[in-house]
């Protein structure tokens, strides 16, 4: 075992004959480039090379495909999956108040593990590599949970929501969990897996609750992920609890000390921008959801030009109702475009930028992936356009890949050098399985 | 021959076992229903009834399927489809007098043709089987276009664009030929192409141009198909040459008095709202263009409440990048909520109903095809939701069908009771050929 594993560890694999949009800072592209990984890394991306190719153990024919970064996912629930559709069309507040929450104390581990894989398995199909998650401990074994997350080889931070529900000693046993989970889990899955400490907001936690998740955060050197600036609601609730808006709310409380990534941010001023430019403070964007749910619009360009770093985000299916990145990076450019009034904003290489690169940056992964640089681990996906009547004529294909491609169109998806699906098959997750049993656990909880 | 013929015409085909979502006005839906459809016509759409399976010659299984009516795209420029991806994220009108018509200008009809079957096929392929489409017939030979059109199968309204350009004797046999094409195809394709007038604009074309092209479409008892209301500058354009806003200056030059279709309506108000319903002009919403063109957000909700006929429609794939009416038509509820911030505005129904039947009606067409109802044409496509995990857990189709699914997501596509796509392979297109030429056809253009 041991001498295989060391075999294993000195592979080298050449991809050849592909296009590699590598989304790096210059946005380079390779046509008939080549990339070289070796075990999890790429050591190599640019044209094709004869010497390159000398001591490599195995080549792999791209011909024709496109290559580029895994999409980074920067805001998910993935534990929800199971209520995609259920209570569309709702107002926030009863939506989450009467429909969402109360189902969710129905939760059982069974539930949240095979919607975590469900959700998994639609976004690795559509090209989602890196995903951010919050999710919801109530009623579940969390280490059950992640451990059927790390089993399907996706990258990302799966996060243990702190909420200020229940008795006094409830909450501190929610806080005492979220720390314990956040440390146990910090490396993962061969460090695919990480947590951040995750505070749901600023509406559902006590100020006692943010200062205690920013200390953990603090100990335990993580990141912090928290909804933040969703709805003008949201913004006149903490303002007439606490006398201030969220973002000087939670900065007041010390919670924007460590790294934080603020889901949403759809309603801010200059100030609050300046203050987020400040602290680094980085936003998720869920530009479908905040429509779906009738937040609004976030100004994506103003924060942008204020230097903030912005992910893409597709929140969870039950607010959405997909995990397809292509297409909430294509919404997310189009919205600005439209509110703009102006087409030339958020070019089809700023949005690719903020699913790829960016949004490895935003979450803290930005050394590790969102680009096909050397150093970079490979987490790259591939598109076979020749048989894709939508992506033709084959030549923009830049310009294809924000504004006309699909989720489906993806091929093949590779997470640290390994191969994940393979021709729209997912090689980790028994797809059959996991849809089969998502409808009777469905039919079970509605009952 | 002729034997057969009368054959074919008798034959009766039960489809049997699918979820039928009729989109007709009570939004009946039929969980293990059944549709008979004799020669091109629905003849029985319900629940299981032995009954009617008497005299019928095929059962078709569709076991496990959704079922519902093809979609209806009320406003396309298919013979621009060589233009996907070039000039994307420039303002409009540099986009249309640089990048557009100038390559227009170099238009043949073996681009004109390929571009229409491309377009069509993606169509097909994601789910689309009536359309209304407006072409430049510049250089081209429009009879031979609207025979390859012809040729798909698809149902629609082709209309031969009328523009003010050039000399006064090349504007008279613009509207000359415009006229003569109206009528030759007015009744075309067993019936399943027809045409409008159409003047491109109220910018493009004189008052004389658009006076006559109400008096064609009178003449010839024809609809008018017409872009209106696109762009603030465009009022403001119009304002100051004619004294009014464009709708006022339609209305006056008698292009209202047939009934009209007119693309965007982004920038109308009250007044023009009562207008538009007064002589009851229909709007093709164009959402993902508007926002890509930065022309803006129409107010859909508004001009649903004046009671105005309203479709929903991709504009061509150099303004969009796709024809997938799944993603267009998700977009325009999306962003009704968001900017209303009100997710309980147009829901599932109201922008399924837009997508089918709302728009079949828009166009002239309702009652002939936009819903699964006895004596409409058989014009229907199924999506097999099984094996698809963005459509999972399966309970809440409906949902599903407006807020998760995608073009891909289609199996098989049927107009006037044949089948025209089976299982993802268009069986009227050869798709290689086609996607092959346009790549070939592109790189001349480009040269």
């Amino acid at each position: 075992m041991i001498r295989s594993d060391v075999a294993k560890r000195k592979r080298k694999t050449a991809y050849i004959n592909a296009t590699f949009f590598t989304m790096d800072k210059e946005n380079r592209v390779f046509e008939n480039g080549m990339m070289i990984v070796q075990d999890q890394f790429i050591t190599y991306i640019g044209s094709h090379s004869k010497e390159q190719l000398v001591d490599v153990d195995q080549v792999v024919d791209l011909a024709g495909k496109w290559v580029m970064p895994g999409l980074v996912n920067t805001h998910s629930h993935i534990v929800m999956t199971i209520l995609r559709g259920i209570g569309d069309d709702m107002l926030l507040k009863p939506w989450l108040e009467k429909k969402i929450w109360p189902m969710e104390t129905q939760f059982t581990t069974e539930i949240a593990s095979v919607s975590a894989k469900l959700g998994i398995l639609e976004m690795l199909k559509s090209g989602t590599t890196t995903f951010s998650d919050m999710f919801n401990p109530n009623g579940i074994d969390s280490d059950d949970v992640i451990h059927a997350v790390g089993e399907t080889g996706i990258r990302g931070a799966f996060s243990y929501t702190i909420f200020s529900f229940g008795t006094e000693e409830e909450q501190k046993m929610n806080l005492r969990e979220a720390e314990q989970f956040s440390r146990n889990y910090k490396t993962f899955a061969d460090g695919r897996l990480t947590t951040m400490v995750a505070p749901h907001s600023a509406y559902t936690c006590t100020p006692d609750a943010l200062t205690a998740s920013a200390g953990i955060a603090k100990d335990n050197n993580l990141m912090v992920h928290i909804h933040v600036s969703e709805t003008n609601d949201e913004i006149m609730d903490i303002e007439s609890r606490y006398g201030f808006r969220p973002v000087e709310h939670l900065c007041r409380l010390g919670l924007f000390d460590q790294p934080t990534v603020m889901a949403h941010g759809v309603v801010l001023n200059d100030e609050e921008r300046a203050m987020l430019k400040q602290y680094d403070v980085r936003v998720a964007h869920n530009p479908i959801s905040n429509l779906k749910l009738g937040s609004g619009i976030a100004d994506i360009v103003r924060l942008l030009n204020s230097g903030i770093k912005v992910g893409i985000a597709t929140d969870g299916v039950s607010s959405n109702n997909n995990f397809d990145m292509f297409e909430e990076t294509r919404t997310a450019s189009l919205l600005q475009k439209g509110v703009y009034k102006d087409p030339t904003k958020f070019p089809a290489q700023t949005a690719l930028a903020l699913a790829t690169r960016g949004g490895a940056e935003a979450i803290g992964m930005g050394k590790s992936t969102g680009s096909l640089e050397a150093a970079k681990k490979a987490d790259f996906i591939t598109i076979y356009p020749y048989d894709k009547e939508h992506l033709h004529p084959l030549r923009e294909a830049y310009s294809h890949l924000l504004y006309a491609a699909r989720g489906s169109d993806v091929a093949d998806v590779y997470i640290d050098g390994k191969m994940v699906v393979k021709d729209r098959s997912c090689l980790t997750i028994d797809e059959e399985k996991v849809m089969s049993e998502m409808n009777r656990l469905q039919e079970k909880l509605l009952k």
